[in-house]
């Protein structure tokens, strides 16, 4: 008998764990969306989430167990420029845990100060996936501090597995959920939770150009480069290449091996309609799924009456929303 | 004893008449905005209302009622190139009534697609306020059809009355609510509707500079030019400057006298600040009411903890949002 080191028991008690803590996201529909894409879309709302994106949950779960697991604690540490970032500085103000974020030089005011917002304190490195790795352990050695990855972690994939576990009570019969992928941590926890719930039900990941995921799903292998590498995307929260070392596995049992690549402009495609049609503000990763569930998934799941479709994000540079392209003076 | 044209009854049998062709809107909040604004504030999200805008309320009870009382209706016309032309056609599709929009030449085609899509004829006049009504005058007196006016329409009145309804009904003890005014429909059925359910809730009206409402509400008097102009605006749904004749009274019976002038800049100020925080798009109209409840209601109502802002509606040019300003080439 196998046993996934993610089980369904370690989703239900992440959801029990940070429930005061976060929101019971809603599930939008729209009339008008549904007409284009043939079927039935259910949005998860994770830009509604804390922090504007649905890596609080998983942040919430991994920062909080920290702290149940050793209540001395000398703190949390994390690198990530993005919704990671946002979100463990979050969970560790939630307990009053001391929180350092590793962030590569450059990186936007604004996004510093949406970090510094929840009290955490900035380490800066060199703009490079190594350095990050190497300046977070750095710090964590220095600190005393745990590291809290953004995907392969146990902790961080239960707590993204709260969203596939309030979805399908909303919505029990899904024929199919799309989840745009990055590290993969909420790829494996919507997998798995999904599976355990309601196994006739396909979990497709959405994908940049250039991470050949389906390649290596079909291969059971992680055939990426190492050190990895960023991919060139518009979605700022879906440029890493490689799913992680703990969540690949996860996926290759409970993931559908057909994975929907998606271009820059068919991202934007999705965000757009998904503002005008519904008036929800998402970032590019969430446009990818809109537009997997409205445009690609017929041609896998053609029945797919019902499709969860998981609007992972909303943080977003309003000053630059790609199709707004301002006309370049010479 | 003396009696108001539109009566709680009239706004309670509205909600009754138009309630399985429009959506009970949610009511938002966001916890960072509260903080802002140092009071709790409740957003009725009519730009998640069918056809982006609380206009449908209005045009469905009128345009429904337009039936009711005439079986045999020729349809109806209405002069707008905005929010009340696709609540028009929207309201007579959901009966297969015919409808026309006259709408002024140069009016975006994005707009004109938006009210065809209802299946409503368009017929285009001059982009004056006095060609709009005469052209629209004809169209009634050739076809037979029911003029149903934007906002001086006691049906209208009532059915924008639903608003304060279905808001009071989520959040009782409301100390204010603030609504965003152009030709008075919307605040003159807020008003009546929650003087009755509740009269120690203030209604105030934001507008927009030029437009003088508290001058007139002082005055009791009607002090605009007549023929009416338009006001010089960022937000497109309240270019009108004149509140009608039949929503004016009943303004200044149930209206506090005090009123919200809000420039550009405030507006898009409030309206940056939802798609930031609350992740909602909507228009400048709805950026108003949010300015004013953040940032002017405590110069008034300083005790007022609890306070509803209506998001009038979410139909704006994507491509042109106006905090984004294209560098000019020379």
């Amino acid at each position: 008998m196998s046993s996934t080191p993610v089980e369904l028991r370690d989703v239900r008690a992440a959801a029990l764990r940070i429930q005061h803590f976060l929101h019971t996201t809603p599930v939008l529909t729209s009339h008008s969306v549904d007409v284009l894409a043939g079927r039935q879309l259910f949005f998860k709302a994770e830009h509604l989430q804390k922090t504007g994106s649905f890596k609080a949950r998983g942040a919430c779960n991994a920062v909080f167990l920290e702290k149940e697991r050793n209540p001395d604690s000398a703190g949390v540490v994390t690198h990530s420029s993005g919704n990671h970032a946002q979100a463990v500085a979050y969970a560790a103000m939630c307990l009053g845990l001391p929180c350092t974020v590793v962030v590569p030089k450059g990186t936007p005011k604004v996004k510093c100060d949406a970090i510094c917002s929840y009290g955490a304190e900035l380490v800066f490195c060199n703009p490079t996936p190594v350095s990050r790795v190497k300046t977070c352990a750095s710090v964590a050695e220095e600190t005393g501090r745990t590291i809290i990855h953004s995907s392969d972690n146990y902790d961080v994939i239960a707590g993204q597995g709260t969203i596939a576990l309030e979805l399908l009570n909303e919505v029990p019969d899904l024929d199919a959920i799309v989840v745009p992928t990055s590290g993969g941590g909420m790829l494996a926890g919507v997998s798995v939770t999904t599976q355990k719930i309601q196994p006739k039900c396909q979990v497709y990941a959405v994908e940049p150009v250039g991470k050949n995921l389906q390649r290596c799903l079909e291969a059971k292998q992680r055939l990426w480069s190492d050190p990895p590498t960023f991919l060139n995307t518009v979605a700022d929260s879906m440029r890493l290449q490689a799913v992680g070392h703990l969540a690949f596995p996860i996926i290759c049992e409970y993931t559908n091996t057909r994975v929907f690549t998606v271009t820059d402009d068919q991202m934007i495609e999705g965000m757009k309609l998904t503002f005008e049609r519904m008036k929800q503000v998402i970032e590019a990763a969430s446009g990818a799924g809109v537009y997997a569930a409205v445009k690609l998934i017929g041609e896998v799941q053609p029945k797919a009456r019902k499709v969860g479709v998981i609007l992972c994000g909303g943080n977003v540079d309003l000053d630059k929303l790609p199709w707004v392209m301002p006309i370049t003076s010479y």
